[in-house]
């Protein structure tokens, strides 16, 4: 067995994940493909970066991890193969692997150049079913990553909100919002608890401040939000059996402050 | 193989359902996984148990079912495994299992307590990746039901509206809308067919009647609803090609009626 | 391997489609079952249509294709298993096979009559479930054709709208619109291209003219609609990362002609 997964912006209304899956099956029908989200924002380029980032290192070694969001579909963009440890990843380059390619460094990228992998004819509108599809079958089958293309030196990174930190502030930003209406910012867990220590604090986002951390979604009323630090090791703004985004009525980009007493 | 069904309120718009399938994949490699709904409301523990109870026999022998539904994560609620004759159960003991475990008897309940098959480090906001997966891939594997905790006496159940029969009343209400509108009741075909016998009856919904059962969505005209017994065995409301729920403007709780003529 | 692959309407709300596949894996445990889509509009056969016949061939050898978009559950309709040289086919006989089989020409048709090969009891409500879904089961286990049912001579099929081609025009409208909000036309690659040959042309939708093709979505700016063929090999309207029917407020079945100049 080999696992494929899959991030894309394709949603499951049309064909087109299916169709991916049928290439990805007919070239190693011994692989297991797991859907990682499909529902990414039309083009958005940065959530796919931030669930790839979140997700890959769950899988089994050896997966194959292929992002499809990919605006620049037909355009003279890079297509691109990185080896890590552990892991593959496929994605055109415009930076969708870039936050994944932190936390696990690139081994080997390669520019995939050769046509013998690619489906043919081959459109200029679905690469993700023409090329990506059956460069990741082959590559979980155990093709070597060579024979793909070319060595390439570098790829896309994005360029990510920050967190400034001053000497009694922390300044964060949303960065995703969950199905429940959980509020995700970029402020970790690691540089939360450095700045905070063992002092008193304040977590100040739109007109609330909530002055701790609980450990969980149940340990708040129902009628406030509270802060924790979620599963993805990241504060994060939630309700208990409620909606943060709804309650707060904020949008990805809304700014979040720590403040040490 | 060995097959592990999913029921959660995640949805797919985040990687939750992902990693879960991430997490299963590298333990039980071998492990078949199907999706039964990512779509429950959110925190609706009782719409989790419906679905179950009306799936899991479908599964074959051995199959690992697995319901992340799940408010009180964090919280000091238990985690159960419990066996049956055919299945395994694994659940955040809310009452998630019991519509399910009244149609197959429980033959052992386990309360999981054993880190040793939690994924270390263990949140305190998403069992379901960090506890319920793991436990699940390695029941699915084999591992035997005592090494995942203690024996546990009993679990929570549910309080579901009940049928109230009279002498010439059946009175119950709709319990689950599916997607196409139809209006599943809570009066199963046994107790309907128990209390009509031969003799003529009107069901009543809203400010409907109806005085006979269809025996498929078809039998109707376009212009008004029709009353069926549907695959859950239970008495529905449907419009054929249309939508009940629109059509007569209800909402689960909706009061049915039976009335003998 | 055996692959079985799934478009219905019952979306991923309920149950359904879990259903679907507890069944087929209790009979063939070996299968792989891949969603091609569940979210066919209820009872849109002519959807359902033109995504089977524009996925099927992407599909391992030997694919079960199971379609289940059918309103005439329990009525006296037909339910047909095709062969054809590289695939099955499964479905009630609505037409929602028949543009696949103009492309890939049927060698047996089999109406399935064999009630050995159906869920007992076997309901008048989900066909899906207690019918379809083991006799796609036992085929892909290997189970010879001829044991379903009874030999037939046809299928039904559908009228779609065609293309009307004059001395200077080629009259076609919107098919499909995917989730990008891109219009796919009924006007195929070689019947433009046939009409086109080198001479000037321009493409006119609504109150739009386009006066040339474009070879992927990034051609175009921003600001306007471009045309391109695209990977349904259909002529396709399109705006660069965004939509093109909340742009040109279109529906399926708006008229878009090719003029020649």
């Amino acid at each position: 067995m080999s696992v494929v997964s899959l991030i894309t912006d394709f949603g499951l209304r049309d064909n087109f994940v299916g169709l991916i899956k049928a290439v990805i099956l007919k070239i190693n029908p011994k692989s297991q493909i797991v859907d990682i989200c499909h529902d990414i924002k039309p083009q958005d380029i940065s959530e796919a970066a931030f669930l790839l980032k979140n997700s890959f290192r769950y899988f089994p070694s050896g997966t194959v991890h292929l992002v499809v969001v990919d605006p620049g579909v037909g355009s003279k963009r890079k297509k691109i193969l990185v080896k890590t440890k552990n892991y593959f990843f496929i994605a055109p380059d415009n930076g969708v692997l870039s936050l994944a390619l932190r936390d696990e460094r690139p081994l080997k990228i390669i520019e995939i150049t050769n046509k013998k992998y690619f489906l043919k004819p081959t459109s200029d509108t679905f690469h993700g079913r023409d090329i990506f599809a059956p460069v990741a079958a082959y590559l979980s089958k155990g093709e070597n990553i060579q024979k793909f293309g070319k060595p390439a030196k570098s790829f896309k990174t994005l360029e990510l909100p920050r967190i400034k930190v001053s000497n009694h502030e922390l300044n964060g930003e949303i960065v995703y919002i969950d199905r429940f209406g959980n509020l995700v910012s970029n402020i970790d867990k690691y540089t939360l608890r450095k700045f905070i220590k063992n002092k008193r604090f304040k977590i100040s986002i739109k007109n609330k401040t909530i002055d701790k951390l609980s450990s969980s979604y149940c340990a708040g009323t129902h009628f406030g939000p509270l802060a924790l630090i979620d599963s993805f090791n990241l504060l994060e703004i939630a309700i208990n059996c409620g909606s943060a985004r709804d309650y707060l009525r904020v949008a990805k980009g809304e700014k979040i402050k720590v403040i040490r007493l």
